[in-house]
């Protein structure tokens, strides 16, 4: 991956630019470039969170070709309301989860700009830019904050995995429906309808993928069924 | 898809309440139910910003049971920080890409459940829902704001498409390096350079679907070429 900037340009409100700041974190980014800036204060050292050392070190600039100057591949994000056909400038644009592909491989620094919260990124703006990336939105109502917008494209970016949990392996399957099996005879399941019992309990265990507690979960409940069943069964000879 | 329905359970700030009506505008979602929300006041109506009817109409209840009688499937969002393998009621999870695909096929209403911002869902809440859902994300700083974290999951269950722009056909393509082999006369390109020429343009633009407008653009400017170098042709002759 190149080295990814978040460029907010000419931001209004310094709230924004604090929770800017905080999901920058949240998906491992830390290089913030804010272009004239308005005062950052309390509100946005609120809003940043444990994300105040990005705040404290953004990169602060009165231009956009400061950022163009150190920069390798410019990206602006723009709203869906811009796009009409005959918009060429805005076109084509790319989806966010599709700007990861684009850029996985380049090296050096890739900008990724946002506009002003009241009219976006301005058309010479856009105009300096090598890639357009709008995030899909409703048309009834497609302005999205400019933080909630840096979000969405941070976590894309991020593509994080979520941890995995061991499953349970088809031998540990298995031995948790053989288990069923000697269960069935402890309640004295009437044979007729064992086979079609047990197909039902893979189906119903197959659908959900079960984790190695799980199945061991289940063991102990069958086991200690038996043993009550045992006892009862003992307790009357 | 179900009925969905996004649950703020307890939260502390109104201003986190705007912001999640919007974004869920946004992205066009507007059920909002409210579990002992604190007052909502003008900081919540400034950033629910053109989303005020989803804030206006949000349900409000005094309990989590209340949720539950009216929902088929409840889901509760959770933080990184709280997994552990010990911790097997908040195991297997989901990301939010996989949730899509589990819900999209149920009938009914499925309620989203977000936490408190100061210590999210208690074991109880969570133990009351049927599947567990986690936003990946860095370790360092895995706490995301409720509305950015609301925000993400609306995103990936809209699942809008990007708008499509016109991709040249191969037809249209073709045309065009027959236009620039033209051109390669014109200028009197060396012939011994031509084919490979002719591979690299093949190449640049390969790469880069061009949009039926770009290709006309690139016919405008190769034609305007030609005619310049043919009025000056003739002009020497």
């Amino acid at each position: 991956m190149p080295e990814i900037e978040i460029v907010l340009c000419e931001p209004l409100y310094e709230g924004n630019i604090g929770f800017t700041a905080r999901v920058m974190k949240n998906f491992g980014f830390y290089n913030l470039t804010l272009i004239n800036p308005p005062p950052i204060g309390d509100e946005a050292i609120a809003r940043s969170s444990h994300a105040r050392d990005i705040l404290e070190n953004a990169r602060h600039v009165s231009s956009l070709d400061e950022v163009i100057k150190e920069s390798n591949i410019l990206i602006a994000t723009t709203g869906e309301v811009s796009k009409t056909v005959s918009n060429s400038m805005r076109m084509p644009y790319y989806a966010p989860s599709e700007l990861r592909d684009i850029i996985e491989n380049l090296n050096g620094r890739v900008s990724i700009l946002f506009g002003r919260e009241n009219w976006g990124l301005s058309n010479e703006e856009v105009a300096k830019c090598d890639i357009i990336c709008t995030i899909p939105a409703s048309h009834i109502y497609p302005i999205i904050n400019i933080s909630h917008a840096v979000g969405i494209i941070v976590y894309e970016l991020a593509n994080i995995k979520r941890g995995t949990y061991e499953l349970a392996s088809r031998t540990e399957m298995d031995a948790l429906y053989d288990h069923f099996n000697i269960f069935l005879d402890a309640i004295d399941h009437q044979e007729y309808k064992r086979e079609n019992t047990l197909i039902m309990l893979r189906r119903i265990f197959g659908r959900n993928a079960l984790t190695i507690r799980e199945v061991s979960t289940f063991h102990g409940l069958l086991r200690r069924a038996e043993n009550q069943i045992r006892g009862i069964t003992k307790d009357k000879e």
